[in-house]
């Protein structure tokens, strides 16, 4: 299944804390923009969608129900009927602002995993001032995981960093607590000792938990448990800081003024780390695009979301990514 | 063994960075604050001690030697003479800035393990404005973990941060990628699974990455890898975030003049991060205390790992964690 580009991407419009207002707003403005979409969802509960088509779905995944119970009960569900859209080749991508571990279990059971990929896993986009960003897998999809599946993670991490950014040789670390070989879990150890005998790959060994903001590899590899921590522990010390500083900036009238001279230059880096610009997180693995963006996703989000699903179905990653499997 | 706290702290002089002209000069700035130390390390290679006792080790373990193997074969290291020191009753403590792996088996070795500990850990105290540090366990000693490791881990944290800060009754987070029992790898599931059961301790139950800076429990739970792991990428977040900022503070003359303002206000919040003031980590589970503090450790930081390595041996930590570890 290689979807068309010229087909419109399907807007979970139930997905997320803000939909469906925001979703559709989101999927108007890239509409607007000229990107074809398809909004999926119970089409009286989205109010005004300005002519874009909507396919039917009745039921919404809460973001805490049961992932594959979800999708196995909810049939009619807008996630489920999203997927089924790329499926079918009505659509080609999804996106789905909701509940993660569900749009995971909608892509594997309706668009299906890629021959070959032993577990589908989440990439992560991670902002670096004045360069590519740096690409996390996996960020969440598999809690435990063998060596072979994170030398998988490694290959589709690199198509993905190539096909979505144009890294032509991307550099893959793999998170460790110790740059040498012989340091790490054996789980780290072994994917160490696998990833060292690929030829495809350019590993550049070990790197640890300060290498994955604003390092130096273009792929950081690790399980999905690690992964995910490691993700969240960087969202927490990220608002972390900036609460601290707004504290600071806010302090007295004489803070207020400097702070007003200090904002714009800070702002580029703010834009930056914005999640509503990064386009959300990527499943890897499965027979078409899924982009999930985040649960806090408002219409910029949204739209950014879209963006990047179109311009990932009218590249090769499928394709990068079915060959990656083969190794 | 229970080392009273009228002898005085044995400090690795060779250990770090700096070694051994800031460690002495660390230890000699304790030394005049009235702690007593000693000196453990090649006399001749140390200085102008001004009359602080020595205790002769001719040998150094550098940072990248294989731990076990330099513990081995290096009889007179300073760090292995050092832990002697507390094994003999010459000294109440350890210190050292050197080869966190080798300060581990010198301990572990020479000193010896507490009875019924599994396995011992590194506690981290990680800064929290306002409140006592949220203490971080197992921060790297541990690469591959066991559930029933978890769970001391969590008695040894609580103990911890009673003794060291003294919360009554610390309550315990244990990481993992959702809130709920039942998400997570199968460690943090049946870790949750036990440490539900555990009618000693305050559980709070599971905490997420985003949670671990700045968040609500006083004791994080996790294996040595996720925590080596977590905790390094929260110190590369700290080193990225600082140096972004000082870049837009330094961007032109009025920017650097806004700084002015504002960096007084953010001075107790650096002072606070600075890796000098928290005195670094502590092996728990050993039959004596043992404070490792940073490699690049300078003066300030050596004096204040001495200065709590000397509370510590003066508080009830050690009886707290052999009684932790009878459950």
């Amino acid at each position: 299944v290689v979807a068309s580009s010229a087909l419109p991407v399907a807007v979970d419009a139930m997905g997320g804390d803000y939909a469906p207002e925001e979703v559709v707003a989101g999927a108007l403005e890239a509409h607007h923009a000229g990107i074809s979409v398809v909004l999926v969802g119970p089409p009286d509960q989205l109010g005004d969608v300005d002519g874009v088509e909507v396919i039917a779905a009745s039921e919404a995944i809460g973001m805490d129900e049961d992932p594959a119970q979800a999708v196995r009960r909810k049939k009619d569900a807008s996630l489920v009927r999203a997927a089924e859209a790329v499926r079918d080749g009505r659509a080609c991508a999804m996106v789905s602002a909701g509940n993660t571990g569900a749009a995971m279990a909608s892509a594997l059971l309706r668009i299906g995993r890629l021959k070959g990929i032993l577990r589908p896993a989440i990439a992560t986009p991670i902002p670096r001032p004045g360069r590519t960003p740096t690409v996390l897998i996996d960020a969440g999809a598999n809690a435990d995981c063998s060596a072979l599946m994170l030398v998988q993670f490694a290959r589709m991490g690199a198509a993905f960093a190539t096909a979505r950014y144009g890294v032509p040789a991307p550099n893959i670390g793999l998170l460790s607590i110790g740059e040498e070989p012989t340091k790490g879990s054996a789980l780290a150890k072994e994917a160490h000792r696998l990833l060292a005998a690929e030829r495809e790959l350019r590993f550049a060994g070990n790197i640890e938990g300060r290498d994955v903001l604003g390092g130096e590899v273009d792929v950081v590899v690790t399980d999905g448990f690690t992964g995910n921590v490691v993700l969240k522990a960087l969202e927490g010390a990220l608002r972390f800081f900036t609460a601290q500083l707004a504290q600071a900036f806010d302090a007295n009238d004489e803070a207020r003024r400097a702070a007003e001279v200090l904002l714009p230059l800070l702002a580029p880096l703010a834009e930056q780390f914005d999640p509503d610009n990064t386009g959300g997180a990527m499943l890897l693995g499965v027979e078409g695009v899924c982009v999930i963006s985040h649960g806090a996703s408002k219409r910029k989000a949204i739209a950014s979301a879209v963006r990047v699903a179109h311009e990932l179905a009218a590249s090769d990653l499928v394709e990068r990514i079915s060959a990656a499997a083969a190794g």
